[in-house]
């Protein structure tokens, strides 16, 4: 008789303190204050973002394991957070360029990057990225 | 060829300090007790409420926003949050009369006002509303 | 050569979810409502309350503690937690009455119950107490 | 005509402290090291683990339950908490007997032990299980 | 026989998200970069600030308040909050200009700025600011 | 005319995972079970500490600091959590051999050797060390 295989939801939070504006280049100064209202300030503002990365796949009974949380750490630091720590989002992040600097967008950009690098170090699947701005305000997306 | 349209998931966390009790008049007191305890308390207790609305949508490449979150807060506030802060759930809420003052109906009832209102603010759709009592205890619903 | 006697600061968090309201029956309600506003509620509200008290002392060599901490919060619990949980801090708590039921009374009340109580368990000293109303909202007596 | 019958997610939130390591007794010390790093420390290390159940049901109109959190705690405690509370979790507990003390593995132990007993409290059923291992690690298990 | 008159600490926390650098003007990009690694990114980053303000007084025994805390956070709201919050501290904030946008400095001038205001609402004495930066940095000024 | 040097006191959160036994080796087992109860477990038990690190100085107005953060915690790390962190308390730890394993003796060791070491990155002096154990038990040492 064979047992079972759960399916286990493995997540790590990673952090990184960035400055940003909500300003759509295409507007006028007025129309983004109407829109964005502070949140436009065109010297920029800034945040403690968390970001939590929520893998799923079934645990190697030799490791306990579904993915190496040191191997899963070290990519999304390699990969996003080292891109976007005491960075600015909408002038130093190249995968923003173009882009609406929101906690909306940021989050869609940030699937993709992780989606391409996971199954380099796991055959565990994205399942959702958490993204939080403030202790009242956060994000997710999965890959829907 | 067209970019995927990504779901975005994108939630608001309000609070509230309301007064309630766990009690049944149809009951005696005794039974009251019996079942429901301490929370059963003639005088009441209360809590600090965390009230998290979560909805789901896709960004607007324009703003970034599936939702405006100051209209979102706005909404929850004068809907909700007014008529439960700093009040008596069993005897001050409209909503509540003649209903169990439990976590359990109160998310219920914070679900069919929200749903009613979020039309008015945006084409989101509502996803989840949680609910915590305590740093121990807390209720999700999915409009299910 | 004799070790110097170190003085350790021992804190423990205990909780309490009671209704309260700001209301001094020697003044109108509307007065009432003027000074404490929404705090005011004829029929209550209510908080989750921390309770945060702490010791000093010399760590016993033997033991390492300088309070055991079971005492101590049996202790908390039986002299006051038991009389504010789902608890009316205006109504049912007997070292309450004739005062108002803000935090800055009830700390002072809760600190003169724990000082004459700790020599029955301890040699440690009360340093201090935290009461938490809210989370941004919180107040500490020294004793002095 | 009758009110749809809403399906609400309750949670209950324990802790316990326990020590452990990850460590393949099949391996030698240096294939241990390897692979786990400073984890598989010998003598073990350990962690203040926090166990969130959640349940889903229909909310009883007479109490406003859809589980009395009181037994529910109180099934968490007897048949999960007890066992795994100050305790080693390689060496003290009988249902991770020859099983890698990881926490994906030890989630799954903890749904069968809780799905096995929540019938003989209540008509919910199990949805989730969450288990935090630090303020940056948790694992989720939802049965599949 | 006189009551003693206790003497109630009361904090009060706020929030503001601004952006910053640490940058001195004085010295060349090497030497910032040097000095001050990521922080000193050209383009900013920013945080989630938490001020806490505790002042210290004698509760007024017809309220129990030591402060009126609508006013202490309205204080600190119009004269420090509404001049940090989504703003760049080094180039938005006139009472930090030509000073280091650092904590430590940040701290002192708002304790100035909430000294000088304090008595226009309250006989209560500052007692202390805590202005956290990250969940593992932050800083404190007594007036000292 | 000088300006006031200001004393700021800055303070920096660091994590190690440990485990533990509250176990006086020259008392029967028995004895051991009596006073420390479940802590006492002979295979060990386990925690998430926090410690939090406060010196106190004058900021330096070319930086801005008080003192390094980076600096000071690469010290915290070298000397103090590479010692405690995924170790036994007991067992692995030099500057804890033949001492009870408890908070109110280690927070008094962890004191010694940052504050012998603090000279060598800062001028700014200990203030106070924190030793956080679970979310209800901490203590604190001022070096008196």
């Amino acid at each position: 008789m064979r047992m079972k295989q759960p399916l286990v939801y493995v997540s790590r939070k990673e952090h990184f303190n960035a400055a940003h504006k909500l300003y759509n280049p295409n507007w006028t100064e007025e129309k983004n204050k109407e829109v964005f209202g502070p949140c436009a300030n065109v010297n920029w503002h800034g945040h403690n973002f968390e970001l939590v990365v929520t893998v799923k796949g079934i645990p190697d009974p030799d490791t306990g394991f579904v993915v190496d949380l040191k191997r899963l750490s070290q990519l999304i630091k390699e990969r996003v957070v080292n891109k976007l720590d005491h960075k600015n989002i909408n002038m130093d992040v190249d995968f923003m360029e173009g882009k609406m600097a929101s906690c909306e967008i940021l989050v869609v950009e940030i699937w993709k990057i992780l989606e391409a690098g996971l199954p380099e170090i796991t055959e565990a699947k994205m399942h959702c990225i958490k993204l939080v701005e403030t202790r009242n305000n956060y994000v997710e997306y999965y890959g829907e």
